[in-house]
């Protein structure tokens, strides 16, 4: 039907998530349209995205550099670790302002139906970082007020982000740091009325004394 | 937020109609964790697109050549000309194989209020492509059942659409050519109740003898 240049173009569009055929024809005959050097900035942002990025080698964050910008960064608490799913979830948390820790991403969550264990996520990678954060805490010496370890497990609020989450508790207490799970329950500035009976259920067991 | 090459794609992905800030976030971090040679086809389909693709000389259709597959196709009627919008209106008119003519792209419709006039449609160009049929069925001869010319208009059922449509009839019945609009009515297969009333009035005014 199309020029094969078009067709392919269609075709590469619709592999991405959430494009349809018809939104990848729209796409494609608006990439035609538009001025020739806004297309090649566009191709040219998604080659130089995998050529000047690739991910932090310690928490596995998107980085430019060979550490990303919140390990580099001093004033972030190493003794908090927040694990979250993806690396895009770090930003959510970041707008947030609530964490001056640093981050662990473990690269999806545990989900036996897909195939996906433990091996298939970066946990041994947290293990190690947590022995080298209780080794540190060790040689400085107990008691100094510095020995706290604290995972914070911000998967998500799912059947899979929840199983890692207890999978994760389970494997991690026995090195004597705590691990914690953001709460579940209303969203603020919700109407109590459109809250599901689950989410509603979990706030009411997780209420707290004001 | 994010490092710089994510956040240049972001703004990128962000200037594609249709796609909003949350879905260029999603759609970079996609091309984050894809196969590098994935996203290098993705980018390289963009850049083939600009170089190995041009406009019909004739009918201004996207074509790999000089002149498009349906203008050098001998069993198109040259007699019958289907004028549409836009390119990707032709790939619509196609799927229905009830059309055997050539096209002619406007690259838009009449709209006063964004400025768009005449001037900055491909009428000029109909214009001369319809003089060269009439001299071309006078050189033939008169009354050889050759010298039918047939306009369909197949702009948008908008208003710009409507207008245009108008506009092109008035300026082109003086040539001595028919000059048509395909029907507007109910859609087939559709439900009476689901109808606008404007279509519905459309349609009962269009009405058919059985």
């Amino acid at each position: 039907m199309f020029e094969r240049p078009v067709q392919r173009l269609i075709d590469e569009l619709s592999r991405l998530p959430g494009v349809g055929r018809k939104s990848a024809q729209r796409l494609a005959f608006h990439l035609l349209n538009v001025e020739e050097a806004d297309a090649r900035r566009l191709a040219g942002a998604i080659i130089d995205l995998r050529e000047q990025t690739s991910f932090c080698s310690r928490c596995y964050n998107v980085t430019a550099g060979e550490e990303c910008s919140i390990c580099r960064d001093p004033r972030r608490e190493p003794g908090y670790i927040c694990v979250v799913e993806r690396a895009q979830d770090i930003a959510v948390i970041e707008r947030t302002r609530e964490f001056a820790g640093q981050y662990h991403v473990l690269g999806g969550a545990l989900s036996p139906i897909d195939g996906i264990g433990p091996s298939q996520l970066r946990i041994e990678e947290l293990e190690l970082r947590i022995e080298e954060l209780r080794d540190r805490h060790r040689d400085n010496g107990a008691g100094t007020g510095e020995s706290r370890i604290e995972i914070i497990i911000a998967t998500n609020p799912t059947i899979e982000g929840d199983t890692t989450a207890m999978y994760l508790a389970r494997r991690f207490k026995p090195f004597g740091v705590t691990v914690t799970r953001p709460a579940s329950g209303l969203p603020v500035g919700g109407d109590m009325d459109y809250a599901d009976e689950i989410t509603l259920g979990r706030a009411l067991a997780d209420r707290r004394e004001l």
